[in-house]
């Protein structure tokens, strides 16, 4: 609190991410980043990349990843927009699409920084409860909304949405701006962007952090009609012309042309995760089904607390979340094979 | 405009950058890019970099940078604060330190996308006209306002204000906070940041992008007392977690330790200003003084417009503002010595 900052600072509480230790000495479980390199190919990039273009600002429009991402989609250019990570881009689309007078909905157990950016940008919202199985009821978003926000898979949960009650979300809320949040859609979901050209209401927002392993160099989008898109292209040109550097973008668009080593990593993620849910549920652990690359598991006899600390005390990091309905549950990132063995077995010390 | 857009949308002039033709036929003396590549250093930081680790999300707090930062400029961490490029600190800033009851001040002829932050964050302004000479009058900026923000060297006039000028501002300003934007310092201009442990309302912000050749990789930095800092992490930190990437924040560290090359660049760019103002004199040119790495130039029997036109179909971009008062200069970036003898050598010919 200072008499030189704007009134708006003082109302902030602002994002928490997980933690995030520089020293490399833990297993790290606890912000759903990938246990695989990103594609080869990307390593070529940084190899033969002439840093003497540097000096020169990137593309303002990022044309050359706006075309890579419209082929890969089936899509426009003009129904592309890229940002520096989805928290950025997420960020914009608050701004852009969802700052109305009536109060816009997501559900009361979700990603956390979405009550964040409506402080940010002084956005009346309402909480949606999940119903008991944790689970995203589309009928109990059927009332007035200045728009709604779905992550799908939902985080922390894992769980997914078929893309049937996205399509009723938007059937329903036709004057709204629905914006599906698809950080994890590769890990087992149906993505809406099929849905573009039939949905003016639709924006879908996505992550090269997760599946494509790049969470270091800050890369995201969004995927909607023109007119979405160009909302979010003039908040972002009065903010700043530049968001994508030319490194990240020319990895970027190595990561998406090299297909076969994205697949082959998500399934191994896939993978990984059901039989990293099996031997949790072997240890007596209540499993939530997850379409996504980290698991939420609870166990009858003990505290998430107190096993997220004997975790950490046991050189492994997960997320515990100190908030209601959850605080006794675990995200799990999924790791490599050998990451995962070396949970449960710390994980069997622990429980005795 | 549509009925999806939030209302800011439609009150939005986003800022328009210099032209960024991506086919490298230009001699580009448009956007004040540096004529030369970045340190050697950054190219041994890309071809060493491991590329597994970018499956981690960077360090959210940049300690590395920051420390690096701060040593550089003999301040503490806690005085140091990046971002992506000094266009999302100058936006960060606006909305953490600028939106106030009174109409904030700047220069009349200044960096144009001061009155676009105050679009996005609806923050009022009164601009301050610069003198005949196209100087800043500090005795001009003693009126009750909201925060006053003055880039030195100004653009695109080129002129430093000297640092008695900038304590004066602060001093008759105890109220307000006073924003010193040095994109262009190390041209030619003295850095305030020697008077940040005596002043709480100074926030310099600085870039990467111009005497640090590392515009492609979108580097920025804002120095100022902590309570300062803090105010815009407050707002970084509930707008994105990671804003820079960790190849980013390795070459801008290995750019800030090889000093000996950025004294180097910094030099050969004055010697060729001060080259090409004579060249431009000469050609009958009134220039204005500059401390940067562009000049102004005014012709009194030619219009900037037409011979913005005629450079470019030369094949040389130079920036022309069909702004008052400024629309019958062109603001000419420093290029290298081959760069600015081929400027010169049209600029003989178009003129006859």
């Amino acid at each position: 609190m200072s008499r030189y900052w704007s009134p708006i600072v003082n109302e902030l509480d602002p994002y928490v991410p997980g933690e995030q230790p520089q020293d490399q000495q833990y297993i790290k479980l606890n912000t759903n980043e990938s246990p695989y390199p990103p594609s080869p190919a990307v390593t070529d990039v940084l190899t033969r990349f002439d840093a003497s273009t540097l000096r020169r600002y990137p593309d303002p429009e990022s044309t050359l990843l706006v075309n890579a991402l419209a082929d890969h989609h089936g899509l426009a250019p003009q129904q592309v927009f890229v940002g520096n990570g989805s928290d950025e881009v997420l960020a914009h689309a608050f701004q852009a699409l969802l700052q109305k007078s009536t109060p816009i909905l997501f559900p009361d157990i979700s990603y956390s920084f979405y009550p964040v950016y409506c402080a940010l940008y002084r956005i009346n919202f309402e909480t949606v409860p999940l119903d008991a199985d944790f689970r995203i009821n589309v009928d109990a978003y059927q009332v007035a909304n200045g728009g709604i926000v779905i992550p799908n898979p939902n985080a922390p949960t894992g769980i997914a949405l078929p893309l049937a009650s996205i399509r009723q979300l938007l059937e329903s809320n036709p004057d709204s701006v629905v914006i599906i949040d698809e950080a994890y859609v590769d890990f087992g979901a149906e993505s809406a962007t099929s849905l573009i050209n039939e949905f003016a209401n639709l924006l879908v927002v996505q992550t090269f952090s997760k599946s494509r392993n790049l969470a270091g160099l800050r890369l995201g989008a969004a995927f909607a009609n023109a007119d979405l898109i160009e909302a979010l292209q003039r908040i972002k040109n009065s903010f700043n012309s530049y968001p994508v550097d030319s490194l990240a973008s020319a990895c970027a668009i190595a990561s998406i042309n090299d297909d076969a080593y994205f697949q082959q990593c998500r399934e191994r993620v896939i993978e990984n995760r059901n039989s990293l849910a099996g031997s949790l549920t072997g240890l007596g652990f209540e499993v939530l089904p997850s379409s996504s690359n980290f698991v939420l598991a609870s166990h009858p006899d003990r505290s998430a607390e107190s096993l997220y600390l004997e975790l950490k005390t046991a050189g492994i990091l997960v997320r515990y979340f100190n908030k209601p309905r959850i605080d006794n549950w675990l995200r799990i990132t999924v790791g490599s094979d050998t990451e995962c063995a070396r949970l449960i077995a710390a994980l069997q010390q622990v429980l005795g």
